[in-house]
């Protein structure tokens, strides 16, 4: 390890495999398709990992990401209500060589998508954003689907696919998910109706996200899940129970690089390598946990430093020590990093590029 | 503005020069070196900006940024405390062609340092990190300043120069400041006394923080200040009280992409753009300020989206629209950006790179 500047976000191989084939497993038992959310590892190796452990194809946020992860999936989803020309045109000129879609929430994102496609003789698939109780984006109301609907189904250049929704409000115990699963189920059930006596057809209802991905069953109608955290995992889910600190396939390897404050070391892996985001299920559990030093917390962040208070360790790093962080939330992490290092049985660490980080747009 | 694809990140670059002359009369009427931190810009443009307006060099905190850095600028500080034989001797390299300091707390740094500056025939400039009740980093009393003082001086390789400290800590209207730095004043005095008293000299004696800077002249030993936010300002500053929205010359544009939900609009810049960090002096007004809708909150980030609470707007905007959003913390908005948009006087917005951006190490 110590031949690798720090600090430096250590993958897993062996761990991403096993989160890989477990979802694969679940989604197989269901009938779903899987079509894991590239946000997460922002890398092509990874991407073409999950299309080699089954996915049907890719869900991303931004264009820029869709541009990286055509060239190893055939099959998009951008699930973000793109908005202006400038995303409509390069959305429109990949889908000339990659089947694409769309979720988006507004005519006026359709309409913009529809006109780029007709100038280069393209076809988008749209689904229908539909809001299941996150208040983020989508369609407040049936009504509100259908005539989204309608008009996507009129509309040259586009073609009406389905629906999308995400329940990343979904957490806590299995109990709880199940019972606002059905909930949501009987929602998409109403939409489904409403547009089957319209003559409208969802081909494609699409739901996600890790924390209630092993309770998709309980939403009929799902054809698809996208999750994106289950590859790598992170203290997120850790804590909401959602997985094991085994399950963790990214961890950012550190180094203490002062300890004269008393009680404290300080890592050089601050705000700038962990990000910011608290953990949603525990905020007060610190920036991420120290494997080597289960009782310590990472008490504060600066862009550069970790200040990890280790007054309830029964001993201290010294100086030079490298330790391993599991971060609360490890898409920005991924997202601050330029490459990982990817380590496989037996094999060397190695470096890999993340193409896809920094695609803000 | 409608031509660049948002979210952008945007710098007036009238702003940045009348910040850059401010900063500098204030030094030069009261005779400090300015040294300002380059983590804030992270870009060679604005580093030579720095230079030119009377700068003696320029602060980084990783090794990276010195690399990036030391093409515009002969001088460099790495106000942090490098661990290890890496780090050690990509500095060394770089103290062949350029003045290099580094400010370090721990006799292990400053071996390594002079270990990897011999092996080159190099020097090394070392400052003796003095904590000043951040508790972050720096040595805890004076006489463990001493104790690594009199190890820098008898260590070949290394050349020990001064003292550096960072009141990050010391915030609140000027008269708090003011009897803070008065006793930091004292502190360090203790300190230099204490090394005249062995025969060594502190020749620089390097504060900062953009917050103290302009109460700099209360801290008597003072040589030269390290301010990094200045540059740009943000709404940490502003909500401090230490500049106005006009003194902002960092914002973010971004467009409406959904406005679903009642009394909500949806921002497509996330944390992925405007960071997660949190306003310090003022937790709960949002994540940044939208310059268009000042009654607006910006109450949620996900990674690609901004909800922002328009319930008490006037106004509401319609989807497509730009709005700009002055973040609360500019610098990791910065590390988050390949590239910003810099504004001249009539000029066309030119894209210009953030060539240090990422260097975790």
């Amino acid at each position: 390890m110590e031949s690798i500047p720090t600090p430096a976000l250590i993958i897993d191989s062996a761990t991403v495999d096993r989160n890989l084939e477990r979802m694969a497993v679940y989604a197989d038992s269901h009938e779903f398709d899987v079509r894991p959310h590239a946000k997460t590892h922002k890398s092509k190796q990874f991407g073409a990992a999950q299309i080699a452990a089954g996915a049907v194809g890719l869900t991303v946020a931004k264009v820029g990401e869709a541009e990286v992860m055509a060239t190893v999936a055939d099959d998009l989803l951008v699930a973000y209500p793109t908005i202006g020309r400038d995303p409509a045109n390069r959305l429109a000129k990949l889908a000339r060589h990659v089947t694409l879609r769309v979720a988006t929430d507004s005519a006026e994102s359709a309409e913009a998508l529809a006109a780029a496609a007709r100038r280069v003789s393209a076809t988008i698939g749209l689904l229908v954003d539909v809001d299941m109780g996150l208040g983020r984006t989508g369609v407040q109301t049936p009504g509100a689907a259908l005539k989204l609907a309608q008009l996507v189904d009129r509309t040259a250049g586009l073609r009406l696919d389905g629906i999308c929704c995400y329940p990343g409000h979904v957490w806590g115990p299995p109990g709880e998910q199940q019972a606002a699963l059905v909930a949501l189920s009987n929602r998409l059930g109403q939409i489904v109706d409403l547009w089957a006596e319209h003559g409208l057809e969802a081909r494609i209802i699409s739901g996600g996200s890790t924390p209630t991905a092993y309770q998709s069953h309980w939403v009929e109608d799902l054809t698809e899940i996208r999750p994106g955290t289950y590859i790598f995992n992170d203290m997120n889910l850790v804590h909401g129970g959602f997985c094991t600190l085994d399950d963790c396939a990214a961890r950012v390897v550190a180094t203490v690089v002062s300890t004269a404050v008393p009680g404290q070391f300080v890592l050089d892996a601050g705000s700038k390598t962990l990000s910011s985001d608290r953990c949603v299920p525990a905020p007060d559990s610190g920036h991420g946990y120290v494997c080597e030093y289960p009782e310590a917390r990472i008490a504060k962040l600066s862009e550069e430093h970790a200040q990890v208070d280790a007054r309830d360790c029964q001993r201290q790093p010294k100086i030079g020590e490298q330790v391993t962080i599991i971060p609360n939330h490890i898409c920005p992490v991924v997202n601050l990093q330029d490459f990982v290092w990817v380590r496989t049985a037996d094999g060397p660490l190695e470096k890999t590029p993340v193409e896809a980080r920094g695609k803000v747009s």
